[in-house]
C-alpha cells in the first residue's frame, strides 16, 4: 500500500462522501453489473503511477457507450457528485484520484477504432483504446500514429493531459495531433468540436481547450487523430559521450540545424546502468543519445551522417546503429523500462519525479545545475529527457518511509521547477499538473491566466463535478 | 463606396451610440493626438477586405504600448463600450467592422520585433510587426516565420484569425507556431499564456483557445512565434494538367505518400489567365499546380522527382523549374495576386470568396462539384486553393450593383459550404468567421459547441465589449 503524500500539495478541503441513495439506486437501475461499488473495484480506480496515497471513488461505473457516459454524467449532474474519467491509470500526477468522492468512470471498454480514413490520413477512436492497439490496427494501412509516452496508456486520457514522449520533436504532441473530439459536457450533453479537415478558422479552438484539461471541462468519448505514413526507412543509433553537457550541447545544435530528427533522447549513465541491467543490455555506461531518423532510405542517410558528424564534434563515442527493426524495438523497450529499470535499482524504493521542459537554449543550463544539486543532496536519483523538445525528468530515488527523503526530493523539484520558470520553461512539459503541480501552475501561468482558466472552468461546470480538484483550487 | 450587405448576415440589432462624453474626455486626457474621432480616420478603421458597407467606429486610438491597450480596455469597459482591434485591414470577413460602435484600437503603430531567440527558434513580436517586416527582420539570422496568407497582414491579425495559406500543409498554421501570447483581457488587465518551451502540459491551453478569437476574447499585445531555419535548398515547380480533376488527384497522391511539400497551390485556368495578364507571365492557360520544395539540396530533388512522377500520371505536363529565389518570387508575387488579378479581370466587379477545407479524400468531389455549379450559375469565377491541406476559395465575381448577382454569389457560397460540411469540412479553412459566417458556424459546430464557445466569451467578457458581433451571436 502506498502511504506517500506529497508535501506542499493542498489536498482539497471537500471530505468524500458516499453516493446518495437515490443517485446509486438510479445508476444501478440504469447499468447494472458494470456499475460497482465494491472495493477492490473502487480502490483499482484510486491510484495512478503517481506516489500519492490511494484514494478510492464512491463507485466505478464501466462505461460502454457514449450514450452510457452521457447517462452517468447527467445522473450524478443532478446530484452534484464528481465523475473522474479513467483510461488506463498510467497517468503521473494523481489525475484520476477521487479527492473528492464521486463517481470514477471507466472507459477501457470503449476500446474501439471507429475508423481509419487512410486517405486522409485520420482515425477516431474510442477513449479506452491505448496507443498500441491503435498502432497495431494501423499496421495493415502502412500508417502509424506517433505519439508515444513510454506507457501503452489509452488514447483518451493522452489527450486529456496532452501526453507527448519520445516522438514528439518531429511529430508534436497531443495538442498537434488532435483533429475532433465527441465530448461529454457537466450537464451529460454530447458535443463534437473540430472537423476531420486539417486546419480551420471556425470559432473558438475548443478541441485545443479540452486536450489537456484533465477530465475537469469534459469527458472524452471519441477522438479523431492524425496519422502519418510509416516511414519508409527508419534508423535508430545511440551516441556515448563524455558528459551530459557534450550530449545536450550536441543536440541543441541538431535542432537548430533544423534536421527533422524523429526521436532525440538522453539518459544519464546511471540510467545506462540500470536500462543494462534490466534489459539484458551492454550499452557503455556513460551518457548516452539514443536518436531514431525516419524518412526516405537516403534522406535518414543524410540525416544520420548529420548526427553524427555533430556527435563526434561533441566527442561523442562508438555511434551505433540499430538499424534492424528487432534491434531498434529492442533499443526503445529498454528506453521505456527505464523509469521502471532505475527504481529496480534501489529495492524498495519510489521515485519523485520530475517534467520541466525549457528553451532549448536553456536546456544544458538548467539541467547541469539541476544535475549538480541532485548529486549535492546525496539522493539516489536517474534522468532521462526528450531532449529534443528541451523536455527531461530527473527521478529521486527516496525510501517511502522516510519522510526526509521526501521533503527532500520534493525540494529539488521546487528549485528545479523554479529554475525552468527562471529560463522561460514549463513546470509540466508532458505529464500534466493533476494535484501535484497546482502551485507551480500559478507561479507560471501568474494569477491572470489561472482567473481565466478558473473562470472556464466555472462556465462550463458551474457545479465543479467534472474530475473536481485538479490543476487549481476551484 | 461600397455598398455591398451580404444576405444571410444578421446584423447585431445594437445600433452605434456615440461615445459617453466622460469617456471621450478621458481618453483625450490620457491619449492626446494618438486618440481620434475624425472622420476619416474612423472610416479608415470601418473596412476590410471584405464586401461589407463601411461600419466605422466611434473613435480610434493608435495605441503604442501594452499600457495604452489596458488603460483604453479599462476606461472602455468601464463604460460598457466595445472596442476592436485593429491591424492591417486584411481580414475578409468583416472582422474589424464596428457593428456596435466603440473603440478601434489600431494596433499599426506596437511594430517591433522586441526579441529574436535564434537559438530557440522563436521571437516575441508587437501585433502590429506585419509577416513581411518580420522575416526581413529575420532574413540575416538565416530564419523564417513561414505563415503566409498572402497579404501582408499583421501579426497579431494572423493569430486572431488563426491564418495560415500556402505555406501551411508543411509548417502548419498558426494555431500551431503561436507560442505564447500577452494579452489584455477585457477588464483591462495584461495576462500572459504559455511560455517560449516547445510544449507543455501545464493547464488549459489558453494560447490555442485565444489565437482565432477573432478579438473577442482578448487583444493581443505580445506575441511569441516559433520560427523555423531558412532551408538550405528551395524549389519551386510548376505543372499544367488537362483538368481540375487530374490536378487535385496528383495532390491527394502526393500527400498521401507523406511526401513534405511545403507549398501545394491550385489554380484555374481562368485565374491563370489573369495572373498572366496582370503579372506579365507566359503560363499555360489551364488548371495549374504551384509547387514549392525545401529540404537539403539530395532531399529536394528527391522530392521534386517523385511530384514530377506522380505529376506525369495524371497527365500533368510542362514541369517547369524556377530554381533561382528571383523566379521563385516571381512567381509567388504572381500567386499572391491572383485575386486582385482576377478582380481586374473583370473592371468594375467585386469578388465574393469562399474558403472551406475538407479532408483531402474528399477534395476532388468537393471541388468539382462546386465547379460544376460554379459554371452553370453563369457567374464569372476563378478558383485558386491550398489544395494540400484541402482548403481552396472560389471567387464569385459580382457587378455590386447588382442585388441578384450578389444574391446568386451567395447562394453559391451557402451551397458550397453545406457540401463541404456534409463531407467532413469546415466553413472556413483560415479567413475565420468574422460576421459573415455565423449561420455556418452553427451548422458546423452545432448548437452544443455554440452554446460552449459562448459561455466562455461570456466568462471572460461579461459585458461584451471585445469585438462584438462576430463569430456567433452575444
Amino acid at each position: 500500500m502506498n502511504t506517500c503524500v506529497h508535501p506542499g500539495v493542498q489536498r482539497p478541503g471537500t471530505a468524500p462522501r458516499p453516493l446518495p441513495l437515490v443517485l446509486r439506486t438510479a445508476l444501478e437501475n440504469r447499468f447494472g453489473a458494470p456499475f460497482s461499488t465494491a472495493r477492490a473495484v473502487r480502490e483499482q480506480h484510486g491510484r495512478d503511477e503517481s506516489a500519492f496515497d490511494l484514494t478510492p471513488p464512491d463507485a466505478v461505473l464501466f462505461a460502454q457507450s457514449t450514450q452510457d457516459v452521457a447517462d452517468a454524467v447527467t445522473l450524478a449532474a443532478r446530484h452534484r457528485v464528481p465523475v473522474i474519467p479513467f483510461g488506463a491509470g498510467s497517468s503521473l500526477e494523481g489525475h484520476v484520484l477521487a479527492v473528492q468522492g464521486g463517481i470514477s468512470i471507466d472507459l477501457g471498454r470503449m476500446n474501439q477504432v471507429l475508423a481509419i480514413n487512410a486517405e486522409d490520413l485520420s482515425a477516431t477512436v474510442q477513449p479506452g483504446v491505448t496507443r498500441k492497439a491503435l498502432n497495431e490496427a494501423l499496421k495493415s494501412e502502412g500508417l502509424f500514429f506517433p505519439i508515444d509516452p513510454g506507457a501503452d496508456a489509452s488514447i483518451g486520457g493522452m489527450a486529456a493531459t496532452r501526453a507527448s514522449g519520445t516522438n514528439a520533436v518531429r511529430y508534436g504532441t497531443m495538442r498537434d495531433n488532435v483533429l475532433a473530439l465527441q465530448v461529454v459536457s457537466a450537464s451529460g450533453e454530447v458535443i463534437r468540436t473540430g472537423t476531420r479537415a486539417k486546419k480551420s478558422s471556425a470559432g473558438y479552438d475548443l478541441t485545443r481547450l479540452l486536450v489537456g484539461s484533465e477530465g475537469t471541462l469534459g469527458i472524452f468519448t471519441e477522438i479523431t487523430l492524425r496519422l502519418y505514413p510509416l516511414p519508409e526507412s527508419v534508423a535508430a543509433a545511440i551516441c556515448s559521450f563524455p558528459s551530459i553537457e557534450a550530449a545536450v550541447r550536441s543536440v541543441i545544435q541538431l535542432i537548430q540545424l533544423g534536421i527533422p530528427i524523429a526521436r532525440c533522447e538522453l539518459l544519464d549513465a546511471g540510467s545506462v546502468r540500470a536500462v543494462n541491467a534490466h534489459s539484458k543490455l551492454t550499452l557503455r555506461e556513460e551518457p548516452l543519445l539514443l536518436m531514431e531518423f525516419h524518412g526516405t532510405p537516403a534522406g535518414v542517410q543524410e540525416q544520420t551522417a548529420s548526427a553524427q558528424e555533430i556527435a563526434n564534434e561533441w566527442g561523442g563515442q562508438a555511434f551505433e546503429w540499430a538499424s534492424t527493426p528487432e534491434a531498434r524495438s529492442r533499443l526503445w523497450t529498454a528506453r521505456h523500462n527505464a523509469y521502471f529499470a532505475a527504481i529496480q535499482s534501489q529495492p524498495g524504493c519510489r521515485a519523485i519525479t520530475t517534467d520541466t521542459c525549457v528553451p532549448i537554449s536553456r536546456l544544458a543550463d538548467c539541467l547541469l545545475d539541476s544535475l549538480a544539486e541532485a548529486q549535492a543532496s546525496g539522493l539516489p536519483y536517474f534522468l532521462v529527457g526528450h531532449v529534443g523538445d528541451g523536455n527531461f525528468h530527473f527521478g529521486y530515488l527516496i525510501d517511502p518511509s522516510s519522510a526526509e527523503q521526501r521533503q527532500l526530493a520534493e525540494k529539488l523539484n521546487q528549485q528545479l521547477v523554479a529554475r525552468a520558470l527562471r529560463l522561460g520553461g514549463t513546470c509540466s512539459g508532458e505529464h500534466g499538473v493533476g494535484l501535484h503541480k497546482m502551485d507551480f501552475l500559478l507561479s507560471e501561468a501568474g494569477a491572470g491566466a489561472i482567473q481565466m482558466m478558473r473562470a472556464i472552468k466555472h462556465a462550463l461546470d458551474p457545479n465543479n463535478i467534472l474530475n473536481p480538484g485538479k490543476i487549481f483550487h476551484f
